[in-house]
């Protein structure tokens, strides 16, 4: 399959000159926007891969998964959907757009940045520092890969300029939805979205999600099923932030994007993708990274619709 | 699988009286509450059954999915998604709530009512009257039943009551996006929505779905395969309204409720599905249906996420 | 005072350059846009005024002046204060903008659309020719112009292209908040809006307004006291669109504009002013009339904050 | 008029009993909700006054005149403008409420929260310290009082409970509006907002605002004409928060209401007003208060439009 997914990036390589790198902050801003890289992992012996798939970038929004599922480990599904939902918000990730009487969890989802700040709280620890090691160290698990790092420099960027997520996480405490200070639920969740990985993690944390928390490589099971279903089941819903139901169309399984450029891609029983290609669209999903899974889905069948 | 089907519907009875039946409409008021009936048609030879299977109701907005199909057969993707976009609204089915600036086509989708009368202008025909022949015709096809009708009192009904989508099929003229008389597609969209049909139509009409437009019990090919994944797509991520994320965690497989009860479920590459039980939930989505095709879903192992 | 106008016009004449006419409504698209008139009425004996003042151009938005107070005349205080409400909204004059849950007259206001419309439903009569009858002729009367008429080409247009009105009407009536067919209320609505008027009439009627319903002129006594104060207090919160706060600090007193270009103004125990000038400004407000009523109330001391 | 005033307080004390004290800072919600005093003071003489009128209550929103006057005459109108807007929100004073687009000045205004915050900075000062002296020293000079102080307790309960400030100053940064740090600017408005006063200083500050910035008891200017009615043009279209149109029709003159209980008046070139009834209503005015004003207004015929 290598030769078949060189043939893709080369076929999509056009499009890293129509998105941007995201710009908010700074570090990120630095990222060649012309990288792109693809990995693919199933059940068989051999991984495929093709393009800048061992570059490293940060995960952002795609640690939301992770989040997610860590929160869901730790706490159950019980409270987890007690304290955000699940449906699509139609607003951008960021959003502000709560009228005071909507502010309810049911409102968010842990796919928007309100969701998953909150949802950090419901990882057990007794500090965030315990709590963050805690979310590393399953990344590490699953990722099968126990050298994942924070990049610092990007952490404390995050930290600098990201007063939007106080605004939000400050708004989530005034409405009774967090309890705990919320310069360090933001630290775990600044230094989260930090974690730097490559294709070949993404694609490794996504064969485990599709095949339901067992990892198919080592036989181990890492988390049940239904938790497994619950967060792919978010990701097609909700995974691609306002381009999801576009993505569900033109790619059609779940996937989680972050504006680091990394995509993960989960097709259920069947196989994990990581892409990497840092040009953003207008969404804030990876530009040329959606094309390169739309052209792989289409040759492989792999839309789940 | 009669058997199956018969104790999930016992198991399942006691929510018929934790909705409530639809009341905007007076004639869909007058339904009995305590209905309940599922049919399941797979490609093997024999259909199944229980409860009121047979019983008509009226399609209401699982229509939707049928004008959705009709547009793509005849104008085709581009001008379908150039004038209604694809994302979930976060919003209830009968939202007025777009701003000024918003209200484009890509802020509205084929499963929101404003969505689905504004593609009724993009089936084929020289007068709306020719036009709701088509999509009569089609679901006749599709559901392999020629004497489908339309009931005739819920029709006027819909006539006389529908001034919230009067409202918003005005709105859809002055912002540019119709151009035909709004009473002539009121007049078409009321009529469909207004289709009798019962959980066999349903399943027969999902079974297609399915088999991405390819009837495996005939064997012919009623439209083409990317245009079911369109529309399956659309199902997934906004087919349960407001409540398509909570569906999607614990049903697992693209579906199109109506306020009369009836959900017609579509499991790719293998199942059709179709629940009646008029009693509804907050979202407007059949109580007891809904919980139905959970049990299945979990019993059968129907989830595609 | 006929020089100072004069010479207030000729100052704040380039502002006319600035603006745009109304283009919404083709018959508006036709007005000269350099067209600028003033006229002022005192207790006194005689009038002031200068430039394009016995120009006609329809009434347009200001007559949403005389609709609330005919209802307030007809239904009395509290049954007008049931039906809208009072507070500015923040929006746009023909906002939708509306959550499903905050349509409620509350949230509405006489000078926006909306109210306006439900208010007509108020007015005495037992059809809506003769509800229209009694507004034109109160305007009439406080305009002391038994001549007055509609402009059937504007009223004609206004029917055509007031796709957005019957959008509001329909979503009035989808909540209950008016009952009598839509398009009989809109059509007295549209011939409100077309009724022809010139700056004299506008001032005379402002001067009734400002008497609080007494005519100086005449010493007749046309309406109660408190009428003219919920009619004065309501053009000082809301009567210039969104920008009513912009007008209450550079000009400071109530006034009503519509997108025909005239200024209605009350100068309280004083005057009453109108102005014409139909180029307009993003608000919808006479860009080159806001500027000479601005001029002349730093000229006069004629602002009451 | 002392004996007017206590028949007034008489006729309308018991609508103490129909409002709550404010409960969402702690310290608010131990005051004595049967509080009611007035305090008016005009050019003349002696002052007149009635009930618990000495009584000492924090100024709460009523200070967001001081803060905007003081920015006024420390950075000029026209940064003030820029920074700020003018309309009427059409919200609560704490909404979260504004879409990512519309987050500019021009969509706030002085009299809710985020305007008052934003406007902090544009007081001069090296530091807030520096900063809340000046307005404190304002607020001193112009009720004419220089014994004001902070209640401490009720600043740090402000400090501890003030989350949705917090929330509303972090989105204010995260959009470019302001550039200090956080926790100083708010400091600052949370001092402010904990000012002690009583109904005297309200109507002495009130005077000053009524004869455009100069004080007729010491014939001392303070501030220029234009600034006052900046002020008293904002305080009529939105100082009693989201029921600034209703006080309007029902009082008719400016005035600024705070949680506290306390309003204060402004009859422009007439007299100052202070009100004290800590028992609120939905908009969060005092409830008795406003009765008062209305009574007062119409047996002094204060009203302005």
């Amino acid at each position: 399959m290598n030769l078949l997914l060189k043939s893709i990036l080369d076929e999509c390589r056009h499009y890293t000159a129509q998105g941007n790198v995201a710009t908010y902050i700074p570090q990120l801003a630095k990222v060649d926007p012309n990288k792109l890289g693809i990995y693919v992992i199933t059940e068989g012996l051999y991984d495929s891969f093709a393009g800048d798939c061992f570059d490293r970038f940060t995960m952002q929004s795609v640690v939301k998964t992770m989040i997610l599922l860590q929160a869901l480990m730790d706490s159950g599904i019980e409270k987890v959907r007690g304290l955000v939902g699940v449906e699509a918000t139609g607003k951008p990730f960021d959003t502000f757009n709560y009228s005071d009487q909507a502010l309810t969890g049911a409102n968010i989802n842990p796919m928007v940045n309100t969701g998953a700040i909150a949802l950090c709280t419901l990882i057990r620890g007794d500090t965030y520092e315990e709590k963050f090691q805690r979310l590393l160290g399953l990344t590490r698990l699953l990722a099968d890969d126990p050298d994942l790092q924070v990049d610092e420099s990007v952490y404390r960027s995050e930290q600098e300029t990201g007063n939007k997520n106080r605004a939000l996480a400050y708004m989530l405490k005034a409405y009774g939805m967090i309890h705990d200070p919320v310069e360090e639920i933001l630290d775990c969740y600044f230094r989260a979205c930090s974690i730097l990985v490559n294709c070949r993690d993404l694609a490794r944390i996504g064969l485990v999600f599709a095949h339901h928390g067992r990892d198919p490589k080592t036989g181990k099971r890492h988390f049940a099923p239904e938790l497994a279903r619950y967060v792919n089941a978010t990701l097609a819903t909700c995974g691609m932030y306002d381009g999801s139901g576009e993505f569900a169309l033109e790619v059609g399984f779940p996937a989680k994007s972050g504006v680091g450029g990394g995509i993960m891609g989960v097709i259920p029983k069947r196989m994990g993708i990581g892409v990497f290609a840092p040009a953003l669209d207008k969404h804030g999903n990876s530009k040329a990274g959606v094309q390169v899974l739309a052209r792989l889905s289409r040759e492989l069948d792999l839309g789940i619709f």
